[in-house]
């Protein structure tokens, strides 16, 4: 654009596209706030500290001057791109401003693996669940045909789909004689197929006789038993699609927020069958508000595949957990055998199958069989570390080659228990603070933009990196007593940071984060990078060989990779080696339902992997020890955290 | 012995063998009067008519003449055999008189075939049940070693007895933690191995756990469920033997006599569920009875073997018998799956397998699959005539290469039901009688001597042709009206003859069998002979072709060839061809528990057996009217009844 006579207030125009706005403002105006002027709104998630890069724009024409493009790589600067909350107005010009919507979700997936997260509703593989339905319209009986209604059924089924053998349960059989007879012997049967691509003695098994013609629909349900949630996934057989999902706090939170609680419960009279039924409670809700919601009757799910971790599977199961809490530590059983709806008490068809994920030792279980199938580290040949962030921070470190995995213990602070205003990842969970260096004060996001209620694990890890970053609190985790801000001030619990105040919050009171949580949160944090240290100097690599870190959890949206390694929970590595997987337990169980050859390599999986007791481990409690400090007693370990301090000194 | 100097008085001295007793009595004396004098007791089941042949003796020494010897051959003739109650003394002798007790024995035996009776507690083939114990020692856990339980008993089974692959219910594995802690890792597993050699994806299942090396014992239950009565044999399996057996009316009778009305019993509200409690009741009284008579806890009764009729075995799993009565007559599955104790509520191990034996048709079932297994029909050239005289009166014909059955709707005349004093053959029932032809007075024997509380079975039988030879009864079954003995007389229903009048009786009341009753039997007797006729002339053989007629039926001891055939229940063959051979049903079920091989074999009889459905063949009616006389309307067919009527009249 050709220089207009600039007015003698050094005034400049600026022009917005797409939209095109079009603003004069004084030269020497922040590129943010001529947006503003314009009419648009630049997300601002730092707090426009030039922190976080989600204010980018480019320059089309004309110039900007460039505060901190700390964000933006040589090549995009040369492109024209810059931080909106840095740049300044020289001149008129014209300025691109991304989609904001596009922006943050680009954000999110860079950090978090788009196929990843597609996943989650997809399955690219072949379709090719053990279920499935055929139709057939048998000759009736006569006098001349006498053959008994089981055999008749067979033949046609032989016949006219060259399916043999089949077998059933007894209760199944209760009902065939009246269902082919007010079906007028036009039936559709429902078969669990078993697996005889890899079962030479798999059998098929019938679960259901349907009136007419209904093979055009099948359903299955995929499960995960958390500790602290239960999710069910209602998925489409016959596409390989997840229709719907539902979650809810396990009904056995109740017995105790951990396994070991849960493991003594079920020590008590009648605790055990109590367990079972508390989870059945949940699940069962959570098959209502699926099947309504969906108005599939739950007699049409005829299948069910279940991942947890090992105690949540044998209280699923009512196996007494006992021995996963004593020495030495022993699951009843690694490949729990497929039982049927009713045995358990589970409202999907009665004689569905409900097909257990396998465990690998008492501290890691189905969910992380899942998740590894899930996250694909079977398959390839980068060293691959994956992390469940969970009460039992369960970590495997493998490829195809090899797996071998261990549980740190963590402890629940990332699923919000032994905060103070911790909570899951749900409507109105802080996710994302910024803290402000200068003033101190925090800019913060909610899930679902409502008044905070409280602070998601995502959040927590922000919100301590930044605390640190900006000094809040030292090294050890104490919060400074002498700072000008009123946010910081001692409370019941020592030192605490507001960071919502009262009138602010959705709670009705100040939503804080004292010095005994932060304990909770650096021995949460210091275990985990404690078993990860172990795990890598166990087969002799360092953490910076590992290509790829794999992260599952209930963090919701997104996990700042950046702030994690500021508090030392992650290594400090580039982050795009960095995949946040999201509830890899869910997933796993849903390509195991859809597909009998990702059911079977679940199995393998299993086989494969070895488990590392850490309490073996002579060298685990010392790294425990070392990881207790942000990030790291050893903070040569952390380079990146290393520079921003000097930065921030600087 | 040389001749003494005779007394004038012309006496005799008799010298009876073995006893050594010797008496002097008049000449012309009857020889078992003789034996009466000198303190011993010939057996005289025909009351000394010279009818039945079981008063013989062999003369040693001396003479005596024979007013009779119909019963000898010429052969035993000459070796000096004689009837007691024929033989009169003509001078000195010494007589030898077989062991009483043994020629009733060889009596039953020689109609009944002794190798038959014998195997009812012993099995010849090979021992080999399909439930083993193993015991092994097992390493406990540790943390170098944290194998999960099962598969830690797993790897011992397989390295110490090379059995693989075991699968266990869900139920087995809640106990196995604490039963294999307890037990302190040395136990015996109980397991069901199914039948490898005859199917290749048999799979081991554990059944229980027990403590210590218990492998020298390990128990089953052979079950018969009759429409009538139930009987359990309780069965060694270490040794294949039958260690007890106990029996009990069916808990069913209350809700019907017969199958047909049991299963309109069952279509009422809750009927299918009652019956089938009813059935549980009665075996689990029984299973009471054995476990505690011989000291053997019910958990240690490792598998059951179930035969019975086709309604019996549909009620016994609680499939509605529904389509069994209703045209086209279908029942629900011919080869029902194995099922646990626990499922049904049997009260032996809750895993134990219950297998019910495989059933051919609507009327035709596993009491019979059982019957041709324990008669050996199927492994031998000689055309072969199986009958189970029951209610169903179910018939089977043929031999190794083919077997045909029908079902002719006897009715329960011979169990008992629809004859006034009827009863099962128990302690108290008449099972032979004899009338004499000039006195018309009866002689009778009961099971256990007592004194008669009805009439079984065998002794209608007996009773009915006696009736008939001596022309108490005309050949339409009408009782004559102008007989010179009190015994003959007009009752409610109609003409009766008094078996045992009231003062001898054990019930108080006289013991009669009436018009109404004899024609119940016709119909059952007709029934079953033009069952016989209708089937081999289906296949276009005579009946005189057929070499062998087995005869199963709950007749107790033995059922008498010649009056059955007098009566025209049986057709007219030398007797050598008829063989009774007690419960064939219960003991099919027992060789099906013992021996895998012959489990296989039922398999493979109820494959080959077609089914002839008579209501179908409008031969059968026709037949059946003619059999509905005695013996027969064409009493050409029966030679030997025409001979010993001609007889008679001369």
């Amino acid at each position: 654009m050709e220089e207009t006579a600039k007015q003698p207030n050094h005034g400049a125009i600026v022009v917005f596209k797409p939209s095109g706005q079009v603003v004069e403002v004084q030269i020497g105006t922040l590129l943010s706030d001529a947006a503003v002027e314009a009419g648009l709104s630049l997300n601002l998630p730092c707090g426009g500290q030039g922190r976080c890069g989600r204010c980018r724009v480019k320059v089309e024409h004309g110039d900007v001057s460039h505060r901190s493009a700390a964000r933006l790589t040589t090549a995009e600067r040369q492109e024209g791109w810059a931080l909106g909350c840095q740049a300044v107005i020289k001149g008129d010009a014209v300025i691109f401003v991304p989609e904001q919507e596009q922006v943050e979700i680009e954000f999110v997936t860079k950090t978090v693996g788009a196929e990843r997260i597609a996943l989650a509703a997809d399955f690219k593989g072949e379709v090719d669940p053990s279920v499935r339905r055929a139709y057939v319209a048998i000759t009736p009986p006569s006098l001349d045909d006498q053959t008994t209604d089981w055999d008749r059924l067979l033949r046609a089924l032989s016949l006219e789909h060259g399916i043999r053998e089949v077998g059933a349960n007894l209760a199944t059989l209760r009902d065939l004689a009246r269902d082919l007879r007010e079906a007028e012997w036009s039936v559709t049967a429902v078969l669990d197929m078993g697996d005889p691509e890899r079962d030479t003695c798999a059998r098929p098994r019938l679960i259901d006789l349907l009136p007419g013609d209904q093979t055009g629909r099948c359903y299955g349900v995929a499960i995960d038993i958390g500790t602290t949630s239960n999710v069910v996934y209602l998925v489409d057989l016959v596409r390989g699609k997840v229709i719907d999902r539902a979650s809810a706090y396990s009904g056995q939170i109740q017995a105790g927020e951990d396994v070991i609680s849960r493991i003594v419960f079920a020590q008590k009279r009648d605790g055990l069958n109590r367990l079972q039924k508390m989870v059945l409670k949940t699940l069962n809700g959570l098959l209502e508000e699926l099947t309504s919601r969906n108005q599939i009757p739950a007699s049409q799910i005829s299948k069910a595949v279940v991942a947890g971790n090992t105690t949540m599977i044998q209280l699923f199961l009512a196996l007494d957990p006992k021995t996963i809490r004593e020495m030495p530590f022993i699951p009843t059983i690694g490949q729990p055998m497929a039982v049927t709806a009713e045995e358990l008490g589970l409202a999907i068809n009665p004689r569905a199958t409900v097909d257990c994920l396998p465990v690998v030792g008492a501290y890691v279980g189905a969910d992380i069989t899942a998740g590894v199938l899930a996250s694909g580290m079977h398959e390839t040949d980068a060293l691959t570390l994956f992390i469940d962030v969970g009460t039992n921070g369960e970590i495997v470190l493998g490829n195809r080659d090899w797996l071998i995995t261990c549980a740190c213990s963590a402890g629940p602070a990332f699923e919000g228990s032994g905060v103070r205003h911790g909570m899951r990842a749900t409507a109105g969970a802080i996710e994302e603070v910024w803290i402000d260096a200068r003033t101190y004060e925090p800019t913060y996001e909610t899930i679902g933009n409502l008044p905070a209620r409280g602070i998601a694990g995502s959040g927590m890890i922000g919100l301590l990196a930044d605390m640190f970053i900006t000094g809040i609190v030292d090294k050890a985790g104490k919060i400074a007593r002498d700072l000008p801000t009123p946010r910081v001030r001692v409370g019941d619990h020592g030192g605490e940071y507001v960071v919502v105040w009262a009138n602010q919050s959705g709670i009705g009171t100040d939503i804080v984060i004292n010095e005994v949580d932060i304990e909770n949160l650096l021995r949460t944090k210091g275990a985990i990078y404690a078993g990860f240290t172990v795990l890598v100097q166990s087969v002799g690599v360092e953490l910076a060989d590992v290509e790829q870190v794999f992260i599952a959890g209930a963090f919701g949206q997104y996990i700042n990779i950046e702030k994690a390694i500021h508090i030392g929970l992650l290594p400090d590595m580039p982050w795009d080696r960095f995949h946040y997987l999201g509830n890899t337990s869910a997933l796993g169980a849903f390509h195991s339902l859809v597909s009998r050859a990702m059911r079977h390599e679940v199995f393998e999986i299993a086989q494969k992997m070895t488990y590392l007791e850490l309490s073996a481990d002579n060298t685990f409690y010392d790294r425990f020890m070392s990881a207790l400090f942000l990030p790291h007693t050893d903070i040569t370990a952390f380079p990146s955290v290393m520079r921003l301090l000097k930065e921030r000194e600087g």
